[in-house]
């Protein structure tokens, strides 16, 4: 069957965009997992300065980077496909062999961050502490376990 | 008002996390930026290759990566922040004597791949071509004029 020439045209036009064709698979997946956790680390900063009243608690803003964290850390484990551990990389080579761990903790965080979005709507700090500080935790449980500082 | 001891201990289990903190704000920007793009590119890339029939059409796979790049693609605009052109950064200056057209364009990758993750959804390819060749497009528009390559 012919190809559409729109199917033809498409793929021209995305040549010049996919310029780290060239990159190995392996380099891919460490720029991507290391996307997902940039944008963790660059919505959480926000909420941890209105935490520690670096800066005013905003409602909106604090509850749009929650649900941003919600959104993009489920997408962080599949970047941590085999044989991925590039000299760009901070992951130890033990969540390779401990993969079910590493998958729990992962979940922990898909979990923390679901949760803590849900409270964030409604402005209750009461509410918020306890879950920002379990997010905290997850992060952290995995981070001491399996990334090189 | 004394905080309580949620606070506290939230953010002292968070130091050790938010590791880059020693960090100008512009490389957290860039990291971040370029976090959103390598997310948008992980996961565009089986869509082409799909696309050119590398790989199986796998309908609930394309969908997903094309809801993903749907909800990524709003946040990229944030890391755009003033004198955050560094070394690592690809973005070319004139980006910030032109905001209105950079802006103008990542809103047009906003609407392309929110437009593709909503036809993805039929598996239907007379709907989903054009609309992934317009988020080819708005990807390209915006590389040719404001990155660095």
């Amino acid at each position: 069957m012919k190809k559409p020439v729109w199917i033809l045209s498409s793929l021209l036009v995305l040549m010049p965009v996919l310029s780290s064709a060239s990159d190995s698979l392996a380099d891919k997946a460490v720029d991507y997992r290391q996307g997902v956790f940039s944008i963790l680390g660059w919505n959480i900063g926000p909420m941890v300065q209105m935490m520690k009243k670096e800066k005013p608690y905003d409602k909106d803003i604090f509850a749009r980077n929650a649900q941003r964290m919600a959104t993009v850390a489920p997408m962080a484990l599949e970047g941590f496909i085999p044989d991925s551990v590039t000299e760009d990389s901070d992951a130890k080579p033990k969540i390779w062999s401990n993969m079910d761990d590493f998958k729990s903790k992962m979940k922990d965080l898909e979990t923390a961050s679901s949760e803590l979005a849900a409270v964030a709507k409604t402005g209750d700090m009461a509410q918020i502490g306890p879950k920002f500080q379990s997010l905290g935790q997850a992060c952290k449980a995995c981070h001491d376990e399996y990334r090189e500082e």
